[in-house]
């Protein structure tokens, strides 16, 4: 339920204004020399987005790990990791102890749970993500080691790409208090043909779900996606060639680096699309738009289904 | 990794041209008396589709149940069933052995396993839709006993609303051994608020990962979506007044029915968007649009995730 | 529930009068011939057990293969496999309709899922071994590949270990309507170092469940098991040396094979004690000892289980 | 691989002499106030043991709980908790960096991982049990809602069941640097009929798996267990009779509270089997016996998996 991954497993836990965040990472490989000025540069990417969308919350974001590292090597035990939240002031969510805020998570919780943490949004608040990077590093690392990349870029925001009418918008929203959504870009190279399992756990499959366990993302597509309904057969089909040292090329790539559910080497490209954020409000400490923060995390979960399909393939 | 589900567990099993296909239910209520009609007419309906992207292979899809019934009712047990492929035409696809068809899984499922069921795609094909339609139709009758609906509808074909225009275009694509895709709109009602876990076990994301497993998915969004890239947060936030009986109502429902990743209580809609079948060519046993009879699946994959969570929440 | 291991996974159905039972193996390696040979002895093996302490229901056990398959060779799909109940004769049961027979699963069915399968068994039968020993089988083979062997043999009968006064005891049963129990003495030689997880799926850990799972188990030890409990540490310590060439020797095998849940390449060695079969009366259909088929069933276990390791190991 | 549980899940984590020790539960039921007291109570049954068989390791095990509560209360989300480790002395094992100790798991290790941590047997320490046992302390809190109730006691000590020759068995195996095993008897009372899964999650398959993952275990058996395997079929059956107000009362208890994998509302009791410990020597911080300390962990154990299985079943 708070765990993603077959082999690479995470665990998450922690509320925005508990004592701490953290996760446990089971099935590392052993060997594993972390980087940790890697997740450190990473947490700060996603502590800072850019400026006119930053949230006022200052975080230090200091990773502390607890277990499975001998001189920050893996033991191939669970990897423990917490990060302590310092900024927290649960006093200023004190009046929404009995209020639910439109679009938040706050009813669904007391629906729920019959109880719920009222503190900033509790586990439904964005810094539940933090373990997600944290993971999504290390495994990084993991991808680094066999060629693969990932990489994500904001690809519209509020329906604009050109970067100039971006940063305005976002002034005015900032003005107005109010809040803009997104289409972020992702793609992942090198990963070998093979991965994804056939039926249920198809490689998209795992991707999507991934995606869509990150707050406030309303759709994924990937490879030519939604544009795909309006084609033909005939337009849409990727033809192979067989290279003269018998390898085989693709010559284009609407199918976004799956067939049946199993990566054919090419790139995996996808698109995510993110809603406004919800809280509205001028001056506070909330963000305008999360995408510049949210490449960070869609990163981080594209790494985390990858390494566990290489995993779980190499078996 | 051929099984879908928490606590209503759904395995599958069977390629296009073996000796059967089926699935085993684990974790099915005792007691429902299992109403085989609607199966049978759920099946004919995924069978048929509409007259102009019929597929020609004629299958009886008569279910049998090996386990798991006492005098048609539940027992709590495995509930074991098979489809026999009685039109199974393995030699139609002779030639195909030494090939790979552009767009299918055949190089995938190759490069995967080191060996591949050349027979009609084997276990890629979407004949390996049929357990999950039977397995659909069961949890559908646990959800109407919980006043719970599923429905949907094909909402474009290649691009196209126009009901006359989509016939005239799919006689069209017939003619020229083309095949196109589109978008299922499906939507879920009467789901109680508190379904889904909080973390990566999202409601919207085990919906996502349901519906990315049919072949030839492209796209999910969830409530408005894509769309809402590019609106406000002022105009995406869904309000909420209470009412005189204390019960809650949302104004509007951009959210689709979920907040946090849990239900609200509204309506679950999203849309589905399938590329066009890859196996182009005239006359053959082979769909032009797999649409009509997605829409049966999308149906049984949205049952089978929304009964998962029903148990799930009331244990 | 019904579904046993990680990456091997076996999901068993059926009752014991019901159409059939039969089991799905997921993650099965793909590239395997199948031996039919060597399931249709090992099945014939587990049907027959001694004369005198034989079952008199008569099953051919035709093992029919759904799928997972080409020409006999896994696809790395599921192998779904079906053996029908012929002989089933539920009217034989009709009495026991109204009645909960002592020391047998009836009531507990009942309690558990408000109906039951009253005939012969249904769900608790020692009949739904049979997918058991099917995978086992297949398991078999991939370990034989590995250079690892499974062996079993009755240890005792009733506390006897002679085997003259064996016979003499089971053939006293038999005309006094009475059952015994007794203990099976097991052993895997060839694993590799290194198989199990450290904490809640130590390999002993999962080789205990698999073998509770049996019915009519009652006890497990592994190594020397129940006796250690009265040793000395000084003497039950297995004292290492290395050899020449580099590799580990024990001199002693106290352990069994395993130590922190991890095997260290020695034989794991167990005894699994049986209570005696609770269907008591003269010249019908049941055992008198259910131990000499027993073994068949333990050597399946054992299987699935160290295959299993060896699978999640070489990920 | 480092969780136990299919409804309320612990995963545990940490290394002997790592920064600390913890574990996440998810799946604990919303609204219960944690007994912080029974938490300190029951570590420190843990922490003590008897004067004789005592660990010179001094331990505060301060419990941090980190989320999953607002103020004391249980909201649905993990509670992830850690225990510092604080009297770690790494630099007391630095000479068994390179020493595989007899019947201790270094040698399994460095097998399994190429790497390990020296460091007091790192995550083969019974100091990872600390997490079991706060998280059995927390099950015990929901289990004593519904009337059940675990007991342990140390049936016998190296074959000795008198307390006084226990006493000075345990006095001269300090003096002679030696170390005993022993049996713990266990029993669960008020478990309601209809608990555990038929084929492979039977009942005391479940409860035999989590006494194995205790370290040093050689040996389960539950209800008259070994012994059963020398009796009768008419000696070992257990009687039914329905009382007046038609319920069912057993006249005897052979088969230990579970029938064909399922309780049936008798008392579950089982022994479970200590080897001695293998760390052997004068005057250090090492225990001559496990056994007292032991009950903790055994009751630990119970209390997870009937939990576990009363929440299954509840669904």
């Amino acid at each position: 339920m708070n765990t993603i991954g077959e082999i690479f497993r995470l665990t998450t836990f922690g509320e925005s204004h508990g004592a701490a965040i953290g996760g446990v990472i089971d099935g590392c490989p052993s060997g594993l020399k972390i980087d940790q000025q890697l997740i450190k540069k990473t947490l700060s990417r996603r502590a800072t987005g850019t400026t006119s969308s930053d949230s006022h919350r200052r975080e230090s974001d200091e990773v502390e790990f607890l277990s499975g590292l001998l001189d920050g090597v893996t033991l191939g035990t669970p990897i423990a990791f917490i990060v302590r939240n310092t900024d927290a002031r649960p006093e200023d969510y004190a009046d929404l102890k009995e209020v639910f805020r439109p679009s938040h998570a706050d009813f669904t919780y007391q629906q729920k749970y019959g109880i719920r943490d009222w503190r900033g949004g509790g586990r439904a608040s964005a810094r539940t993500t933090v373990p997600v990077v944290v993971a999504g590093a290390i495994a990084n690392q993991i991808l680094a080691q066999h060629g693969i990349e990932i990489h994500t870029e904001v690809k519209s925001i509020a329906g604009e790409t050109n970067p100039k009418r971006i940063e305005a918008l976002l002034r005015q929203c900032r003005d107005e208090g109010d809040t803009v959504g997104g289409i972020v870009k992702g793609s992942i190279n090198g990963l070998p043909a093979g991965l994804g399992e056939p039926m249920f756990d198809k490689f998209q499959a795992c991707l999507a779900k991934a995606m869509f366990s990150i707050p406030a993302v309303k759709g994924f597509e990937y490879g030519d996606g939604f544009a795909m309904a309006s084609m033909r057969g005939s337009e849409a089909n990727d033809q192979m060639v067989f290279e003269e040292n018998g390898s085989v090329k693709f010559l284009t790539n609407h199918s976004g680096g799956v067939q049946g559910g199993i990566t054919n080497g090419e790139e995996v490209c996808f698109n995510v699309a993110f809603k406004p954020i919800p809280t509205l409000g001028r001056g506070d400490r909330h963000d305008v738009c999360a995408l510049p923060r949210a490449t960070v995390i869609i990163e981080a979960m594209a790494a985390l289904v990858s390494v566990d399909a290489l995993l779980m393939q190499s078996h």
